[in-house]
Formats: C-alpha cells, structure tokens, sequence
C-alpha cells in the first residue's frame, strides 16, 4: 500500500490557507501514485483552536472545508483531522476526529477517545471522548485510524505513573486491523521524540502491523510542533521519518522489502541543535502567521540578547532587523562593543541611545514624591522601563515587533522588570535554561565567531548599578539550573530535591523567589514552549495563594 | 435536624488558617445546638487550587487537614471538601470530593460527577469524575451529598443547550434521600443568583425535600465568590440566604414549621450593586491575602480612575491609597482639578508630577533613530508608559501595589497602550463595560457627590493629543457595549450582531478590533470577573490565528 505522509505547517482558522494546502498535497501524492495520503490532527482548522472551538460559525467553517477537500479525493483516499458534531444530546459538543475521504466523499469518521487535559492541553474542554470503536476499510484493508494519544496508551500518562482508563488499540486490535494510522499535534519538546519512537514501536511490534503517524510541523504562538512524522514496519522499526521542523511530504510503500525488512536508524539529534531548530522556527512562524516581518530587540552586549538576535535573524533575516543599544549610567564599555561586534558580524542596523538623560529627569521629576530616600530596586527598574519604552517606541513607529529576551532561569526566580526587559511580543528563550542559553551560544558558535566570545565568557551581570553581578544573589547557574528544572519540569518538592543532594538553604530560598513570581510571569509575553514544563497556559497556578 | 451553614473565606493552600476557621466554626455550630455544620467545596485547601493539585505535597496537606478537622467533629457532625486519591490505576490521580466527619473520624466519602471544565473551570485537568452514588447516613436520615454542579444537572451546561450524560440527582433519588446537602464554590457573576435559586427551587420540589447549599465567599486572584449560601425547604421555597460578599455562619432548623412553611422571599438586589460589593471585595481579598496593604494609581479626572480609587478606598481604607496625578502636554485643567477633588473628597494623598519634560527628553532621545518622522500613536504611547513608569516607581519604592484602571469596553476593542495605562497588579474594572462603570459612578454617588459630577458627565477622552475624545475613533459606549456583548458573552458571529440590528460597518469594526487586540490582553494584568464571561483563564484564543 502507497501512503503519502503530508506533513504540514497551517494556520489555525485559515481554512482557504489550509485547505488549499491539504489539496494541493492531495494532487500531489496521487500524481506519485499513493492509494492515501495522511494529514495530522486538526489539520483543517489548525492545532490548537482553543475556544475558537466553542463558535458555532468555526465548526460550520470546519465541516465545509472537510467537504470540499473530500471532492478532490478521486482516485486517491485521504485522512484529514476536524473536529465532528457529537450527535448526541448530552455530553460536549464536539469530537476531535479523523476523516477517511475518498470517491469525492466522507467514508467514515473515527473520533479520538484519549483526550489530551494536562500541561498546555484542553480537551475536554471542547470534545466528548469516543466509546466506539471501528475499523475503517480502504481497499480490502482494514486500519484502525487512531488520533495523537490514543496511539500512546501503552504509556503512562504525565499524571505520575497512571494509566487510561480505555485502551483504544487494544479495542482496535479485537477488530484485526491490517494497517494503523495516527494522525497528531504532538508539539516539540525536547525530550519527546524517543519517547513516541518507544511507544510506537512496541505497539507495531506488539500488533504485527505496520503504524503510519503524521504530526503537524510549525508553530502557533507558544507552541511549537517539529513534525518529525513517522512510518514503522511491522516489526516496529523506523523505516521512515520525515525532516523535522519543516513541511514535508513523502510517500512510504507498506508492501515492498525495503519496508518490511528496514531496521531503525533513527539517531536523535542533539537536545540543544533541536532547540536552537525549535526556536527558529517558532520566531519565523509567529511573524509570517501574524502578518509581520521585522524585529526589534535590546542589545545589550550579554549572552541572552545575543543568542536571541542570532535566532530572530536566522528566522526572519538580516534586513529584517533593527536593534537599539540603550546604554545608561552603569553600563560597561565592553558592552557596547560586544554589542556592536555582534550587529556587525550579523550585518543589523543598529542605533545607540543613551538612556542617562531620560533616567535621570524622570528622577527628577518623582524627587517631590521619593525626598532623599536612598537608591534601591526602584531605580534598577526605571532604567529597565526606559529601555522598554525606547524599544516599543522603535516597534510603534517603524513596525518592528519587539522580541523579548529573558531566559527561563531569570523568568523563573523572578529577575526582571514587568514592563521593562518584560516586554515583547514574543519570549524567545524563555523556556531556556541560562545553562542551555550558554549551549546554544557555543553552538551557534559552532563553525564561526558569530557571537562575541566575551560576551559568552563575561560574567553574566545586568548592569543596573555598579559592578552588579549575577552571581551575587544567585547560585551558579548549573546548581540554579539543576533545582529549578526539578521543581519546574519534574515537580518535585523542596525536601526531595533537598534529599538529591542540593543545599537546604539554597534550595528553599530557590523555590520561595518561583513561588513570589507567579505574578510577574502571569504578565509575561507568550513564550515559544521547547521543554515539557514552561512558563503559560501549560502551568496555572494561583497568584493569590500560599505555595 | 439543625444544620449549621457555614459560609466561609479561605487562603488557597494556607491550610493551617483554613482548617482554624473551620475548626472554630464547628466550635460554634456545636455550642449553638447544630447537629451538622455544612462548609463548602475543596474547603481546606480552597478554591480555585489550580496545579498546586499536581503536587503530592498539597495532596497530602489536604488529606492531614480533613483528619485533624474530624478530630473536632464530636458531637456534631461536619461536612467539608477536600481532594481525595482516585484508589483505581487508570484515570485521573484524584476526585474532588466531600467529606462527612463524625465521632473523630471520616465517615463517607462522595465525590464530584459533574467536573467543571469550561470557562474557568479545569475541573478535567485533575479529577476523575464519580459514576458511584452513596448516600450519607447521619443520626438515621440518609443526606445526599452533592458537589457544586451536581445540583444544577437538570439545566443546560453553558456550553450551549446541551444536558449532562449523567444525572446524579437522579441516581441519588433513586435511594431516598432525606435530605440534600450541596457544597459549592460557584464564583460570582452578576447573574448567577436566579439562576442558581430557580434550579436548586425546582429540585428541591421535585424530590419534595430540602436542600441546603453552603458556597464559598471571598475573592481568590480574579475570581470572586460571593456566598449567598441558601436554604430551600420541601417546596422548592428559598427558607434561609446568606449574606453576599462577606462570611456567614447562620442555623436552620428543618423541621420546624418557620422552615417547612417559609416562602420565597428572595429579593435580587441590582446588579450594579452586587457588582460594586464583588469589586471591593475582590481588591480587599488580593490585598489581604497577598499581604500588601497599600494601593496606587494614576488618577486621570477621569471616569475609570475615579470610580477605581473609590472602589479601592472601601477596600483598603483611604490612609492606604496614595496616587499620582500625572500631566501632560494634552492634559486639560479640568482634568486635574476633577482628579483633585476627588482626592480632596476622599482625603487621599496625592502627588502632581508633570510628565512633560520625561515625554520630551524621550522623544529627544529618540530623534536620530525616528529623525523628521511625523507624530502618531507612537508618541500616545509614551505617554502613557511615562505614566507606567512613574507609578510603577511609586509601587517599587514604597511598597504601594498598582491598580488598573482599563475598563472591559476599552480592553475588548485594545484601546489602551501595553506597559503604559495597562500596568497594574489587579485589574479592576476590566470586567466592566464603560456603560456600567458610568451606572457604578452614579450608584457611588447615590448619597453624596463622591466623584465630582464633572468626571462623569464630560466626554470620555485618553487626552493623548489636542481635543482628542473617544467618540473619534469608536461608536457611543452604548452601542459598543451592545455588540461587544453579544459578541464576547453571548458569543454571537458578526452576522448574528448584525441580524439583532446593529449597523454592518460598525460590527465588523468592532469585532476585528476584538480579534487584533488578543496579543494585549494576553499580558493584562489579572482581572476581577463579574460577567459570566471575563477576559482571562476562562477565555482562550489564539493568538497567532485568523479570527
């Protein structure tokens, strides 16, 4: 059997974009001869809705788009994901299903029975989960079309170590399925694709039968889906995967040795190239999705502004960058040369403010209020506020959307300024550790100088008052690195990551300045997710709570 | 049978200042005669806990909580809500669940069936749902138990028309219930009461019981729950009713004559009013339970600054308000003496610092990047982050939380600059539609002249640029508010809008304004809700989508 896997990058709500697409992919697998071709989970609407969902005139919108790319299934059979109206008079409203199209019409739907509520994940907000299970025939066979996680049930879920209530393949596996198809908006994070290849590959062996999984590619505001589709023999090896982070379409014959006899020889690449490949991604789709092209950043001559000006140029070029160096009272010439040399080695138009006089008369101006209170925070802040009223002037008058820089170590204990080093459209790094930042400097770096090395080296300062330093209230970021993503990623408790070997005192003082930030982060700009825990939607905790 | 309804305001997560307030209120119940003291759901951890459910630390807490509460319970018995661990393998790790504890101990426990998972609930996210109904049996009669919206299954879930699949009142009905105990924690929106009391009068006729419903009260981050706590008898009639906004512990006997023989005397009070008591409650609660004391803002002479101030003067007292008038080039003198006398009405400290020289050492600053360029937004905008940036100030150096001001009309339709007049810890009044803030400034000024009628009556103006009024650029705040209520509660389309009789060119308008403004309402500060549908958890879309 002739599969295409069409994996695809779509714009939620989009439906001329996207069904376009689906059908220009259509002609395109049918030309090289496949019987079907595969899309990913919601592919006509786009993953994730959210509570576009909930608009009537969205689903109406969805069902249509179904029906006119069914037309153009002649000759060639398709699996597309919409969501289907639950019948039903009682439970939600909708499914979230896979239809098999072809001979210009809908053959049948299968709807997906574990729905996904956890981290960045509402489900069952919008779908009733399936209870019946069938089998779709195309050809003489028979496959059991499966969505996203009900092809995963073999593996606990991310509630600790429970397990579903309902099996799905093991349903679909008392009807003898010949073949089984996944369609997925699994989104990226990086740690995840060994875990899907373990999964699948169990169950492909465990079942004797050949899985065809096709995931979404690209990003939609936060999160970020690599792709990385796949196609796995019936003895469970990869015989197929497509490119991650980018569209791909190919076709996978079921039936030829090549197929049947390939041995897995899927070598992930390193976390931190995925990271970087992420990140780029995430910052290109935002804009061409959001309509805009240019950006705009802070360069201040230290690591976090440098790896995102490298990503942000990578993702929407050279031309399409204009920075501002804003240096005030306390910053260090080095600075500004490791700004400067950066700009330069990337060919970006800069220009160097001055912040000194704006700080200085907005002081004066709250002298009447303040007296002669001593220098605090209060002024670190108002330096970091200028700088963002000076950035977002530059993105107000010249279309430039201002990327955010700050890092998920510093997002996390809280070190930065709401409405100052806060502001951004987007936060690029903040799900990156200041450890992976560092990673990700050097690996930039990999086969030219392109960032400073002394911007890499230095001391890690923000330079709000004199020889400020980050190290002076704050651990190493290794052993800072190392507690946060224990309690961040692996929500441990303070006494277990205590009992880990980390400091007591450090460790408490650590999770109190997270506990204190809720408020802070809940103001964040939307942040682009590549671990299985950021910052946003796919953790809600309370502002108004004792943690 | 004397039930005692203890109606009750608890600390997310702070269970040793939970379980005292519950231990005391038993204390009471005991002493006044009751025989069952009713507190409300996940009462000894609060509502909403959010992810802190994803913690085993808060789990265990909670489940210590429910035993050293049932310590207390000799002599009367009490029924409080708690999670409790989901004992099967598969499904979700928890249930939320009430507890009913007798001679020290627990004796049943009855968990949730009907989650809540729209809107702002997450209720799927963490619980499994209960398909095992038992009754309680206390002193020989048998109580059900119910959880929150296990009462109201024979109205429609709010997503659209569509009934629950499982009807626990019908299961429970099935085993002859004596009486229903329902404990809840339903936050407020200011038309939830009749609603609420006409399904609860209807089940309670029906079953030919009473029910008795115990809600939580007090404001936790956005949401604010107002008590309201209610007693009905055999006939469906509303026998007893908390007080709204504020704790309440009251007795009802059930089988006296007063009781069975009660008619419904249940009297709605305006809505403007309830939504003044939830707002002051709301901004007392973030203040107290946060531990701050002190509040600014930047008062305008305008209509939302004023009533704001005056909204957090009942919250905080006025010896903890101090605010910052801050001029501009635009400032009209009316303007300020209006802020003044509103000052000066509420004896609140205030400060006039013009930001005049701040805006133009700005622009100065700025002239080589934007050179000849002719003045826009651009310069509307620094403004009013000058503005972010003086009170922001004020907050960090002497300890004054920051109020925002926006209303909801304005917030929908993105009028208002980010990291400028959208800065804030608390958002207010961006639950209120400007129309209703004008209905709140009249109710204020019901007695005396709080807020110089000057501010209300002059036309709405950001006063960003000469002669500048709202009405330049948006239809009149009744017609606006219309459509962004049918638009944003009712959820209607723009061809729904349009066949109620609005005008086509403004409803588009409007609604594309709505559609481009998420991005700014993503990084809003929190917002007190008062409408079955607020900006915020319970509204999720998209950002980078076509709406």
């Amino acid at each position: 059997m002739k599969i295409a896997l069409a994996q695809q990058n779509y714009i939620v709500g989009d439906f001329e974009y996207n069904a376009d697409k689906i059908i220009k992919a259509i002609g395109l697998a049918k030309a090289k001869g496949a019987c079907l071709v595969v899309f990913s989970e919601l592919s006509v609407c786009g993953y994730p809705p959210h509570d576009l969902l909930c608009r009537n005139v969205f689903i109406q919108k969805c069902l249509v788009a179904v029906e006119q790319v069914a037309k153009h299934c002649k000759g060639i059979a398709a699996v597309v994901g919409a969501p289907a109206i639950n019948p039903e008079p009682t439970g939600k409203p909708l499914f979230n299903s896979a239809y098999l199209l072809s001979d210009g019409k809908i053959q049948s739907v299968h709807h997906k029975a574990l729905l996904s509520t956890y981290d960045v994940f509402d489900e069952d907000r919008y779908f009733e989960a399936n209870h019946n299970f069938t089998m779709a025939n195309l050809n003489g066979k028979q496959i059991a079309i499966t969505i996203c996680g009900d092809l995963c049930d073999n593996k606990p879920t991310t509630a600790g170590m429970r397990r579903n209530k309902v099996s799905p393949m093991a349903e679909l596996k008392k009807q003898n399925p010949d073949l089984v198809i996944n369609i997925a908006a699994s989104p990226f994070s990086y740690d995840i694709d060994s875990f899907k290849l373990a999964a699948f590959g169990e169950y492909a062996k465990g079942l004797g039968i050949p899985i065809i999984s096709v995931n979404q590619v690209g990003a939609n505001t936060d999160l970020i889906f690599n792709g990385a589709s796949m196609a796995l023999n019936a003895n469970g090896a990869l015989a197929k995967r497509l490119n991650s982070f980018v569209e791909d379409i190919q076709i996978v014959d079921t039936e030829i040795d090549s197929f049947i006899n390939a041995e897995n020889q899927f070598e992930p690449s390193d976390y931190i190239a995925q990271i970087h490949d992420a990140l780029v991604l995430g910052v290109r789709d935002y804009f061409q999705k959001s309509g805009f092209t240019k950006a705009t950043l802070g360069l201040s001559g230290g690591l976090d502004s440098a790896v995102t000006l490298v990503l942000a140029q990578k993702a929407l070029g050279n031309q399409n960058l204009r920075v501002l160096l804003l240096p005030s009272h306390f910053s260090s010439q080095h600075s500004i040369d490791d700004a400067v040399a950066l700009a330069d080695n990337l060919n970006i138009k800069y220009d160097i403010v001055n912040i000194k006089d704006s700080f200085d008369i907005i002081n004066q101006g709250l002298n009447p209020v303040f007296g002669d209170l001593p220098s605090d925070l209060t002024e670190e802040n108002i330096q970091a506020r200028v700088r963002g009223v000076m950035l977002m002037a530059l993105s107000n008058k010249l279309g430039y959307l201002l990327l955010n820089t700050s890092n998920k170590s510093e997002a996390a204990v809280g070190y930065g300024t709401l409405y100052g080093d806060m502001c951004g459209a987007l936060a690029v790094l903040g799900d990156v550790y200041k450890t992976d930042v560092f990673k990700l400097a050097y690996y930039i770096n990999r086969e030219v100088e392109v960032i400073p090395i002394n911007t890499i080296v230095k001391p890690p300062s923000a330079e709000l008052r004199p020889e400020q330093k980050d190290s002076d209230s704050l651990p190493d970021y290794p052993i800072l690195d190392g507690i946060l993503r224990k309690y961040i990623e692996n929500q441990k408790s303070a006494n277990e990551i205590i009992a880990l070997g980390f400091d007591a005192e450090v460790v408490t003082k650590i999770i109190r300045l997270v506990n204190i930030s809720e408020h802070k982060r809940f103001q964040s700009p939307p942040t682009l997710r590549v671990s299985s825990k950021a910052f946003g939607l796919g953790r809600r905790m309370p502002l108004v709570a004792r943690l």
